[in-house]
């Protein structure tokens, strides 16, 4: 036996004796992933029985470097992969297609090294049955971590059950321009918030089923304009401060990926750039897993090389191990030949990817167990649908008109009215799968799901982004005969509609312009859009409805925090749901009942206009930020907003001491504590968050940044003591040096929820 | 006698001897130009003699230092400074001021040491009958540096005749956001266009003027959201290609002084900024002269010290050597003796400031010559009217509208309609002083004065941001009865509409809302707009227009590029003047006859919508800049564009070599020879300009870059053969190790003009 075959050994060591055997092709086998997993096979139907036939192209590819290293996207299923229930791998197909790949894998390496499998899994698995979760977006809002873990911890499960060894996770890029598509795939304004996501993505993840591979590192919610993968033109510190922290609490919470972003950051490409790759995350931060390159990004240092070996030895050298579908990676040989880059900085790489292999088992266990379901149930796995409901942000109340109570709709004519109130896939956002339609229950299916003794009328009103005479006439007369309105308005991710793609996937412009119906997307990856309003037609659909003098509750489901100025005119009671998911219709149906005391609040600031961008509330001191001539300064609804249903009286606050030291704080962390008593008749949330202002430094310091929050249960009449938690770094900042550190001086704390200031204190850090 | 009294001794050497003999008081008081000089006197008529009386706390100043460094503004008048023709300093009184200020200096100054004078000059001097220019974004759009060096050679021989030792100039600020008020004070969006105009103006004024203190440094011009003075928060890299080479030029072009930003840049303040202020410009760009601090910029530090001395301290070792109206750098003394900073750092600024003092004479020549008119008349001085010819630009020529020749015109009814048409403040800019009327030539007047034989009708339409039914319907019914429609839109950056002021001069937002004329600025310091569209009362105004059927020619006077979109739609010819001077009218009604052939180009491009800034042709070639789902992609008109009377035919180009080294490249350079023929029947300029584009680089470079261009003039039918050279610099980078380099490879060459591509090439640096 030789020693990576002996399982006592550690994974390290195996993978050690394991490259010693390799050729170089076999190396370079392993760290490339050119395969579109979706495209490797046929799905055929033999003697009644559904099997799978591997294409020429995936057999010649792991004859080609005597094994393959991971394969991307086996289970991929969505309009770009052309895979659905009809042609895709669903229930037990899926788990004998990978066991066929697989075997197929061993059987022609010559050192019988198994394939691992990477996964889209942004919000829950993009395959077919992939029990998916409502976008980042809105997980940011339910501002509970411990709610994000649960869910993924469901979703890590199916994955796991699927074979998945790595699940590629947005969780990474902080949303600093809402004109960029991928806005949803964010989980915050606020890199304290994003990074306490993060955490707890990877957490539940891992807990039970595969590897995150966490992506983008860096900066790429930080566009030029918001245009997709353009430019981060910031500097050093702008990037410490606002797009490390969610990478550094990945890292800290065992991601063992990272994917490299496609943008350059201030002339550098992230996929060449060492400092980014390995000074920051393995050194700084610790990072001992592999970084991937996102889809032919690799390919794309063509335009600093000129050529794709070079290319490719680039991005090996700046600290990438894997590939995505580029050529580049492929050519890891020539390259070597070429004295482009020497063979041990490939070694590294393989013996980083072979130590996961031995690490997940594969060796000893490359096949998946047959039987067993794959469809997760929504109603027993509840995760998803909790986590909408925690995520919904009232924004507006007018004369209480929320909640509509069910004793109050018995007998009483709703309508719901709007382009979003009955499309499945305009409430899932990017990165979707088909969906079965009864896992699906839209803003309709809600209603008439929790309003039962109501009649409920629906009109669809106007196209997203077009207007129709007849549907807003028919709209109209639906409004006029009801006793109130729901009007479902937003955005749409929805590949469904008949989007073209990008070689990597992103969605095309080009028939965006050419939709007549105007049900196309107008967000997700590649539908970046320049004006943050809602559509003309939904506008005037809203118009049309106020009219009618009846009383409207609109609920926007979108994937961007858009300008909502009008709609807040012209609405009574606004609710603004970021994709809730495939069960968002039901707890947005919960929320408009009071079932579900609403508790989400705002991950990102509401512009006022488009004008305004960039919007977010931790802007630096140095200036008025969103204060114009021509417009009311400041966002629409900032950061942490959101109304609930409850009342609550918030009693002393005080913190555990006023002055101490950086030893002591070290030692003991500054407490904030706190009483608050429900004064309601119901249960609430409250979600208490934590700012700190340092209010001299040495270099240009925020207005203010979120440092703790904690969402919190109350019970009807329950008073309780809440205590929060700061530690050293709620007081560091980057100096002129670059260094981390906290500065001795005076720092304000506020307590606040739903942009209340509760409590203002200081406390001073002694020398 | 004393060495430094020895004017037969070089001037570094004078001042050393007479540093030795300063107390640290005598120092700090050379340094800190607290006083706002327009402040320090009040005008009185005694026996029908016009007479000015120092105020007390002028005389408290120069006594508390024994004697005072810089004096700001004793010249300034405008509606902060509240001076006008009434209560300020004009004719032969300038003068006697100046001689009673110096005298009353030097007769309290223990060492007989005279105050040097320091003045606004953003585009001419802002004192009554200062010598004004057109704003430096229309000069930007002249590309004709020859003639912004000659029009600032006028203003310098003005500001020398006044006694003034610094002219306070904008042009280091390059323009990418458009929201920003100050746009107007930028040269372009390029920073190549705007360092040749930076060198220009430096060389103008020098020539026969004062010394330049060019402002401001560095990066202010990249604002977040557009909002003045706010944190600039790009790379090193960004600010290196982008922000740095005016000053480099103007720093090579000889300017004795350099403003810093109020801005920080990636957390750091320029004031505080050692880096920027020593490094950079001293070591790197081999500045020698002074460095001036903004206006209370260096007490703004405070918000990073908490400590006013601290700020102080921190900006002399910053690399301030000058203060401005703050507090901070009177209080040096008492940072000494707390140990904050050396006296051998203040001894350093001093030394530079004394070295100017003898330089320029002032201690032998103390006193002006009080004879002779200050006031200069416009049409012997017509360099300000020449800019405005050739800074007007055509963006749009439906049906060859213009030129409106004059003998067609003859017996004709034009109207002349809207807010700018009448309104002299409007077409003059921000830092401006009241105006002689005399000296004006609004659109209305020039139209009287070229066009002689028509009937010309005015009527103003609409207030600048308000609609007026009565003033709509008037000027409806002078169009219906006119032949041809001239309707002047645009903004104001006029403070002589009744703003209000912030401590450092910059207008106040306060009552822009509760202006119910809506006359006021909206464009100039501290009038950032989040809107880039025309104002509604505009726009209504102009389809009201349109509806009558008459030929439109719109013409927009700003000083920002605005989305023009709907102007273009709605009018026939649309010529677009960033504020042109005091005699704009003039030049606009000469390019509308034909009497002068248009030669302008956009200095900046001009965005479709406000939500696609920011908008510059010069992004990185990483990504698809201005690019939406919803929106057409790139700019309405790019950088370059601009349209003339004329056609040219443009002959064979040829590249004085297509390979070479970088050893030849630095001896003889690039040459670019085409030949081109005006084929029309009167003379016209074209605007050939070279864009390089670096095909493979390692940083990401821009799609293109302008690196060279020249205004030339043809007759009618007359054929020229042109040159123009790139050297070196044209194909340099920023390499990864930020080293300014020239790598080996291909670059392309592209000789174009108006946007229109003439020619393409291709030219290969070797090893």
């Amino acid at each position: 036996m030789k020693a990576y075959q002996d399982a006592s050994l550690a994974p390290a060591r195996r993978a050690k004796a394991l490259l010693e055997e390799m050729t170089l092709a076999e190396k370079v086998g392993q760290l490339n992933q050119r395969l579109y997993g979706f495209r490797i096979y046929e799905r055929k139907c033999v003697n009644g029985e559904d099997t799978i036939e591997l294409s020429e192209e995936f057999r010649q590819e792991v004859e080609k470097y005597s094994g393959l290293g991971v394969l991307y996207g086996l289970y991929r299923a969505d309009p770009w992969a052309d895979k659905d229930y009809e042609t895709g791998l669903t229930g037990v197909l899926s788990k004998k297609a990978y066991n066929q790949v697989q075997r197929y894998v061993l059987e022609h390496s010559r050192l019988g090294i198994p394939v691992m499998m990477s996964s889209e899994c942004p919000h829950g698995h993009q395959a077919l049955d992939g029990y998916l979760l409502p976008v980042n977006l809105l997980a940011g809002a339910t501002f509970d971590p411990a709610m994000v873990r649960a869910a993924y911890r469901v979703s890590g499960r199916q994955l796991q059950n699927m074979g998945v060894d790595f699940a590629l996770m947005s969780m990474l890029d902080v949303l600093r321009d809402p004109r960029w598509g991928r806005s949803e795939e964010c989980y915050s304004e606020d890199p304290y918030l994003s990074a306490r996501m993060a955490e707890a993505a990877v957490i539940g993840m891992q807990e039970s089923g595969p590897e995150v591979v966490a992506k983008h590192f860096a900066a790429q919610g930080e566009g030029t304009g918001g245009v997709n993968a353009s430019a981060a033109r910031i500097g050093e510190r702008e990037l410490r401060e606002i797009h490390f922290p969610p990478a550094a609490a990945a890292i800290k919470a065992g991601a063992k990926g990272i994917m490299a972003a496609y943008n350059e950051i201030d002339g550098v490409y992230c996929h060449a750039n060492r400092w980014l790759l390995n000074d920051v995350i393995r050194k700084e931060m610790g990072f001992d897993g592999i970084v991937m390159s996102d889809g032919v990004a690799i390919d794309q240092l063509d335009s600093m090389t000129g050529d794709n070996v070079v290319s490719g030895a680039l991005a090996m050298q700046s600290g990438v191990d894997v590939g995505l579908w580029d050529e580049a990676f492929g050519k890891l040989e020539e390259a070597v030949r070429r004295g482009l880059v020497k063979e041990a900085q490939i070694d590294q790489a393989v013996l980083r990817v072979l130590t996961l292999k031995f690490e997940r088992g594969l060796f000893e266990h490359p096949y998946l167990e047959e039987e067993g379901e794959i469809h997760m149930d929504y109603a027993q796995n509840p995760e998803s649908v909790q986590l909408a409901r925690e995520g919904l942000v009232i924004l507006q109340n007018k004369n209480q008109g929320l909640p509509f109570w069910e004793n109050q709709a018995s007998g009483k004519k709703i309508a719901v009215v709007g382009p979003n109130a009955d499309d499945l896939y305009n409430q899932l956002g990017d990165y979707t799968p088909p969906l079965r339609r009864d896992d699906g229950i839209t803003v309709l299916d809600g209603m008439k799901l929790i309003f039962k003794e109501s009649d409920i009328r629906f009109s669809q009103g106007c196209y997203l982004r077009k207007r129709d005479e007849n549907l807003l006439k028919e709209a109209v007369d639906t409004v006029k005969n009801s006793d109130i309105v729901i009007c479902v308005l937003g955005g749409s991710s929805s590949r469904f509609g008949g989007a073209s793609f990008d070689t990597n996937g992103a969605a095309l412009l080009d028939n965006a312009a050419a939709d007549d119906k105007g049900t196309l997307m107008d967000c997700g990856e590649g539908m970046d859009c320049s004006d943050l309003e809602l559509p003309d037609a939904q506008l005037e659909l809203l118009k049309a409805l106020k009219e009618t003098g009846k009383t409207v509750i609109a609920v926007v489901i979108c994937g961007r925090p858009l300008v909502l100025t009008q709609v807040c005119e012209l609405a009574d009671g606004v609710i603004l749901g970021f994709y809730p998911g495939p069960r968002g219709g039901q707890a947005i149906a919960e929320v408009i009942s009071g079932r579900v005391a609403p508790s989400g609040r705002l991950p990102v600031s509401l512009p006022r206009s488009t004008g305004q961008v960039p919007v977010y509330y931790n802007y630096k001191n140095s200036y008025r930020a969103m204060t114009y001539m021509d417009e009311e300064a400041g966002p629409l609804f900032p950061f942490g907003y959101g109304l609930g249903y409850g009342t609550f009286e918030w009693g002393a606050c005080s913190l555990s001491t006023e002055r101490c030291n950086v030893a002591a704080l070290e030692n003991k962390g500054l407490t904030i504590r706190f009483s608050v008593k429900n004064t309601s008749e119901r249960g609430g949330y409250i979600v208490p968050q934590i700012y700190v202002t340092d209010v001299a430094a040495s270099t240009v310091r925020r207005v203010k940044e979120l440092k703790a929050f904690q969402k919190v249960w109350l019970d009807a009449g329950q008073e309780r003591t809440v205590s929060l938690q700061l530690g050293k770094e709620a007081f560091c900042l980057w100096n002129q040096k670059m260094k981390y550190v906290a500065e001795p001086g005076v720092f304000r704390i506020e307590l606040s929820d739903s942009a209340q200031t509760i409590w203002k204190g200081e406390f001073t850090l002694c020398i």
